[in-house]
């Protein structure tokens, strides 16, 4: 374990998977140092080529710097108070979004939630491969971030997202530190991967 | 180019992003190679770390390798028509599930099938660093997936999937070969990317 984050929770893996994938987590500590714009382009770039249902793209990603002193308060009103609390030493904080009906034909898109999974995903292991944590919220308003941000109909908020560079844990009140330096843990895979059918063991 | 397929369709990048990144992407050609049950676990693996809400972990995966004949065609069935034409060819096939509600508390997830993306895409990484490809369908019944496959209620089908080594594009049908063979285009940053509100430049 370093002092800054690095590596302090590496997946305990049962099996191989890449450096990348092993060191991808969801710190709460973050380092005062910004996200200059050109890396920031490097995590927007990664999220872009994302697949998706009929290419449709259905993402998009509203997002202040901790710089931009009133866009990033204005985004910090928006979570659940026990994320502020941490959530304010990011570098930069952001608001996903999915577009519920398709381009093509204006039908719902099923995928939609699920498609901007996928960038998100991409956009955390490229802020891995840079040195930068990503932690993905459920705990925000959903209606007031609309609201604020002017999200326009037929779009739907997702979650809310915390970036930046690694802290160190002690910078943390008990409480969150307690969870910071918790052990990762996953059900197992025979739990939720079968063969053939469910519930079949693979 | 290579004739199977791989770096086919490296991401035309506006900004550097990780070479596992890049090459990602959904190819229809396979090679006639089967995947080890140890490659598996490491996908599998490697979707299991994908962070999640809660971290309920939502996703599970029903998958046939084309060995097991009886299994892999039925999920075959469930294929749209014109995805069973390439797909068939795959080393494996799979449906992704999403549990919809919360095991904590039994109230609907509303990122259920968004989390399912993410571990999705962790699957995806972890299979191109392994030079494997992998094509997610919207095109599936979904209905019949979840009878022929015994997905319980409380949980649904998200997408068709066809996992396999990349093959020669040679081996596809004309119409399925343009697609292949396709340009890969994305929306740019700026239509999906926001300072600070809605439709704002970065």
């Amino acid at each position: 374990m370093t002092t800054d984050g690095t590596d302090l929770k590496l997946a305990e893996t049962n099996h191989d998977i890449h450096e990348l994938l092993r060191r991808r987590w969801s710190p709460r500590a973050f380092a005062d140092r910004e996200i200059s714009g050109s890396t920031m382009s490097s995590l927007l770039e990664a999220a872009r080529w994302a697949p998706s249902c009929f290419n449709e793209q259905p993402w998009s990603f509203v997002l202040a710097h901790r710089g931009d002193v009133v866009a990033f308060d204005r985004l910090l009103t928006c979570l659940a108070g026990v994320n502020q609390v941490w959530a304010r030493r990011a570098a930069a904080l952001m608001i996903t979004v999915a577009k519920l009906a398709f381009d093509r034909n204006e039908k719902p898109n099923r995928h939609a939630f699920h498609d901007v999974g996928l960038a998100m995903e991409n956009f955390s292991i490229q802020a891995t491969a840079m040195g930068i944590a990503v932690h993905q919220m459920g705990g925000f308003d959903v209606a007031r971030s609309k609201d604020v941000l002017g999200i326009p109909d037929g779009h739907e908020p997702v979650t809310a997202v915390a970036v930046g560079y690694p802290g160190d844990p002690e910078t943390l009140d008990k409480k969150t530190r307690t969870s910071e330096l918790a052990v990762r843990i996953r059900r197992p895979i025979a739990e939720f991967a079968f063969a053939g059918g469910w519930g079949r063991l693979l």
